[in-house]
């Protein structure tokens, strides 16, 4: 009695929640979230976006829906994805889900069997880590440089693990390293996923948070194989609480999908997803991500700046094209005895081992979000951090 | 390649859902839905609250959340459930799920490892049973009488299936029976799961909407060991659309379940909570529940009345106190015809095999739903199905 399945007895809680206890203290200044920035937040425009909702439609928006979705977010979507060359009609079926971190879970369940192999990128998002870890996936990181997975480690991974489910990617600004893979390298994970015979589930939270260089085309729309699934979502771009996200994939896998979702959550809240299918219709996108992007881009400049300009000059710091996270790397010593002293002293970051596939592999590195704090606190904080830094490096 | 797992590839769509899609003829009245009546939904007090929601305190409800829930809703339940003797602020915890159904796929998640048993009334909510399917679980069905499971048989499904995770069950206005365990029943229930060392998993939606007879204590009123585990929503006292259920178990199970929800969902749809919090508080409960219980009761009567009436007095008709079914069972003779001639005749019911743990197994029953349609339809639904019966029976 009481005893837990194996599938969850091992799973820890996420590290960045215990490191999100000191963020209670209001002293602490925290770069250790993932919150999108609340002046981003389309406050008025959703407040009067749902009054029309609970006025025109309340029954829709209060019953029970379907399981894939609300018909005309789903069409949007569709149609949407087929100019960017992500959605092909024919082949493809799209699903709503209660954010990506959902089709995530999904997928895992879905498609990877116990003891099978899911491949990350290492580090990678602690969420999804964790996700796979509750279906009792085996983990495989592969070492990335600044374009992204190595492919030769990659297919290293390939050849070690024939029982792999999935090759998991953050293509865009990922998290946490804040890294862009590359055009050439997402060509050769694809062409490693047909080689191989695996899927690839390719997460892109941040895609529309671009605010330098160009768009790099995703590797759902280099698929011709139906090997590729999207997860894409509402919560950088409008609201992470109206927990609204998608996955794209061929319509047997997404037919599977829906199975799981209906006995999971039945749907996702139909009010925002006709929030978010009234805002995407409704206002002028293009203004609102340029919107976006401005914010995003002088927080994180606002942030590198600070760093630049006090921490010691053997500390090193990525250099995001979008998204909302920073990734720093000590030169040597003790990470976590640095990320300690840091929130002794008030300020809170992530230790890098937390997004590892084994966190008790020693890492050198730490996470760095800009987009929660305000221009105040990154200045200050930064500040702290450099004068914590001095006294070790 | 695009191999799924062993857990989802046997899972098929719901057979409700199947019978859903004649439904969406127009011309067809259902009685094969499970939606809350609509005029029950208080739309205007939802659309006031939604709009000081958004006035008031916008970012609280678009921002990421914690998984374990909105915490002015979750000290609510808390406070509410403690009245009720279900919550002991010592050993107890609860938390907030997309919907009672996602508490339950999580119990089959934490608890279920792929092979053990889960033991069920027989017949039982096809959306749970399915939930227990997509983990590979071994699904006994527990014969019922009028009074809920026989003792004694449950016991012998006990014995034989020693590897069972917990037994599941639905004690008010059971979906898709409409029958209550009597509470001599509940006892037996919990004395046999700490007989045989298992937990409990009680169910309960419809609790609220009883409108005969009187209330039964639950099970976890009567649970001093750590047993029972507890599931409840707003789905069927609010809106099922705003996906707000909620969960109550031992303080270690529900830090697993919040490792679990944490990876699927994140949390709960924060405006949802938001509203149901502001809802329970703001308005007067007991006049709603009572204004709820009248639009059940009145239907329920409608439908009991006209069948009573109409139909061949050889088919037999179960008599709910509460809740949103009436179980309907043939004499003899073929059941998939019957209900195949009643959607041809433009009535849908749902078969009753669809709600047996083995959906090939031969059944007389079927499920009929009194919440959705109006009085009108009932009463020209149930004249058409009195026809049908009439010519074979």
């Amino acid at each position: 009695m009481n005893a837990f399945s194996y599938r969850i007895s091992g799973v820890q809680p996420s590290a960045i929640r215990e490191i999100l206890k000191f963020t209670s203290d209001p002293e602490v200044i925290s770069f250790a979230a993932g919150n999108p920035a609340p002046e981003a937040f389309p406050v008025e425009t959703i407040r009067r976006i749902s009054d029309d909702i609970l006025r025109e439609e309340p029954i829709s928006a209060l019953q029970y829906s379907i399981t894939e979705g609300y018909p005309k977010l789903r069409q949007w979507l569709k149609d949407d994805m087929t100019k960017k060359e992500m959605f092909n009609e024919q082949d493809d079926e799209l699903i709503i889900t209660s954010g990506a971190q959902q089709a995530i879970e999904t997928c895992a369940k879905i498609f990877c069997n116990e003891g099978e192999t899911i491949i990350c990128e290492e580090p990678s998002f602690i969420g999804s880590l964790n996700a796979f870890r509750t279906y009792n996936a085996k983990l495989v990181g592969v070492e990335m440089d600044d374009d992204g997975m190595i492919p030769e480690k990659l297919e290293q991974a390939l050849k070690a693990n024939p029982r792999t489910a999935f090759i998991y990617v953050i293509p865009n600004f990922q998290n946490p390293t804040g890294k862009t893979t590359s055009l050439e390298r997402r060509k050769m994970i694809l062409d490693l996923a047909y080689k191989y015979n695996v899927l690839v589930l390719e997460d892109n939270p941040y895609g529309d948070l671009r605010f330098a260089g160009i768009d790099v085309p995703s590797i759902k729309s280099m698929d011709k194989k139906g090997h590729v699934i999207y997860a894409g979502t509402f919560s950088k771009i409008l609201s992470p609480g109206l927990r609204v996200g998608y996955m794209i994939a061929t319509k047997m896998m997404i037919s599977k999908a829906t199975v799981a979702l209906q006995t999971s959550t039945v749907h996702t809240n139909i009010w925002a997803q006709m929030v978010a299918y009234r805002f995407v219709t409704e206002v002028d996108l293009e203004e609102h991500f340029q919107k976006l992007r401005e914010i995003y881009k002088n927080k994180c400049s606002l942030m590198l700046n600070s760093l630049k300009f006090a921490m010691p000059r053997s500390i090193d710091f990525t250099e995001p094209e979008g998204g909302l996270f920073i990734w720093g790397t000590l030169p040597c010593g003790d990470m976590n005895a640095f990320c300690k002293a840091a929130v002794e002293n008030k300020v809170a970051v992530v230790p890098g081992n937390a997004f590892s596939v084994d966190e008790r592999k020693p890492s050198l590195s730490f996470r760095l979000n800009f987009s929660t704090p305000t221009d105040e606190q990154i200045e200050q904080g930064v500040e702290i951090l450099a004068k914590v830094a001095k006294t070790m490096y």
